[in-house]
């Protein structure tokens, strides 16, 4: 299938794609926010930075409803590029795949049905204690993915946190992992330098060091880390015992795999990184150099190319706007893996036009 | 399969257990409470009155977790009889089914994942003001019971909201259903009296007359229900569409089934009613006097006898105490039917005695 890209492990990755084919998935996108996100030049996911409270709640509403409520357009970046959501959607359509939504971590509810697990909004990592109680949300979301597991066949986990590649970078940093100037953004550019910079003020002010926290990574976590992370890998620690489970995202999967790589790595087999093409030919981040510094998972990418689309604003990410986000990548490759290629990149441009004709147009 | 009563409809629902057998349910434990259980000689479901509100969030940590966070022990009758919880737990495991939990509407917030829909506790109905936001939470609850239904091959529903026969009942006398000393109760014999005395001032409160809300059934939850209530609903309505549901319960179950068939009776078809044999042999109370008045949906009830057990706390359900609750009756059914019968009343008596034993002896 040359809808799919298989970006590392690439034998593996073929395995278990032709183990999903036809299988039914289930998406759990979750959700979280860090005041992170709110310092200047960071994060593209919102109009302006005082927006991005609202990014999370208004994709998962966009997932399930099919319109936001708590924004009363989609969220866009200040060019107006739309949410990635409008992929995921466009996805969860075509494919009929079920979506539920977890909270890690918000200021703002979503006005749509979503899982609770106790968990607080993340403060800016330059304070050094960036995530209330990540132990607890991380044994709740253990048990719900133990549940979830008996039902799907196979889950697809995705996030949406605006800031969330700043503090994936401060748990890889302190969890020992070489990934300055590695992870990605929803800028065109990755502004690695000013990334740094936060992440070794909050590395500082937690009084720990690069590497200290590798044994550690509830720790680096609370630290340095944001709401988003404990929760998705509790889901992934509960899940993948029983099912594969495809981790739907760029680089911040990288600090998931390295989580849950400490914690269980017996299950890390069961693991794969699912993501758009604009992910793994990105030349300012590295995916592939973060993942293979911790375990060889699989990075499979859906092959998507929106350069023939007909509206700007899909266009743009062939201009490295966005990437990625909100899971689309993996449940791209889970609509057409389902559909046993029924659905195309194609048809999936297709559909994310007709929702972007729709709704932002 | 003498494990199972068929006892209405029996002809359909012989039909619903052959097309169930061996197949995959999931079990969503929906809760609530009411300020109407406090009412004195209202309900068993707490050691105190004023204990209820630990009730729903002690019994569905002991569903997740094993055991329950929020109060020390499980939560037991003021004679000391434990929660029928203890019979879900048992059969969740035994069957190796997995749980959601959703809240309609709770004051104390269970230790585990839960899906939040917004609601909030319900209110004394003799206000006549008993419910907020019946219609959003029924809404949300819908958007969940779609997308559960893409993952499980059918749902099993229960509930726990002590006070919720009362409840019910103001809800079916509100809808015009006859209902009059046909609810059950935890107690051993239905308080019928006091319940009807309850629910007229309720009506009278909210200014409407039996059977005046027959073509509102989002009114009569609002006015003279409960928090469960409009979750439950809305999960059926969700789901029923697409996969059978098992609703589990004793007579609340006809609030639910007056309300759902009002508005989709095109769903009904693919609903049936799974409860106790307690239940369907209770001579205080008429679950099979309500449904027939609705729609013909069956009736299946768990064959459970306790009569030899070796724990007086599990003996006195033969005394027709508690009887019900939980989703403990469907679930049951739900095990027996996935295990195509490997899974009998009698392993099940056994494992709710080693559960009872740890966990209340």
């Amino acid at each position: 299938m040359r809808d799919i890209i298989f970006a590392y492990n690439k034998k593996k990755g073929k395995a278990l794609a032709a183990r999903l084919k036809g299988k039914k998935p289930l998406f759990i996108c979750v959700v979280g926010v860090t005041e992170t996100a709110k310092i200047s030049g960071i994060s593209a996911a919102g109009k302006r930075p005082e927006l991005t409270d609202y990014t999370p709640p208004a994709d998962v509403e966009l997932l399930l409803l099919g319109k936001c409520k708590c924004i009363e357009n989609v969220p866009v970046t200040p060019e107006g590029i739309p949410t990635p959501a409008l992929i995921t959607l466009s996805a969860l359509k075509l494919g009929n795949i079920a979506a539920l939504v977890v909270n890690g971590g918000l200021k703002v509810k979503p006005q749509v049905p979503f899982l609770e697990l106790g968990g607080t909004s993340g403060r800016d990592i330059r304070t050094g204690r960036a995530v209330n109680k990540a132990e607890e949300v991380m044994r709740r979301a253990k048990v719900a993915g133990e549940n979830i597991a008996k039902t799907a066949d196979y889950l697809v986990v995705g996030e949406s946190i605006p800031g969330g590649t700043t503090t994936a970078l401060g748990v890889l940093l302190a969890m020992g992992i070489d990934a300055k100037g590695k992870v990605s953004s929803s800028l065109p550019t990755s502004p690695h330098e000013l990334k740094t910079k936060i992440v070794e003020t909050g590395i500082r002010a937690a009084k720990i060091r690069h590497g200290s926290l590798r044994n550690d990574p509830l720790k680096a976590v609370s630290c340095v880390g944001d709401p988003m992370l404990p929760a998705f890998a509790g889901l992934v620690l509960g899940a993948a015992g029983k099912v594969p489970v495809l981790m739907a995202g760029g680089t911040q999967m990288g600090a998931v795999l390295a989580i849950v790589n400490f914690l269980e790595p017996s299950i890390v087999d069961n693991l794969a990184i699912g993501t758009t093409r604009w992910i793994v030919e990105d030349e300012t981040s590295d995916l592939k150099g973060i993942v293979s510094q911790i375990a060889k998972v699989p990075i499979l990418a859906a092959n998507l190319n929106f350069g023939k689309s007909k509206f700007d604003g899909l266009r743009a990410y062939e201009s490295r706007m966005v990437k990625e986000g909100v899971g689309a990548g993996g449940v791209c490759i889970a609509a057409m893996l389902k559909s046993k290629g029924a659905i195309t990149c194609e048809t999936l441009l297709r559909e994310t036009e007709k929702n972007y004709e729709k709704l932002v147009f």
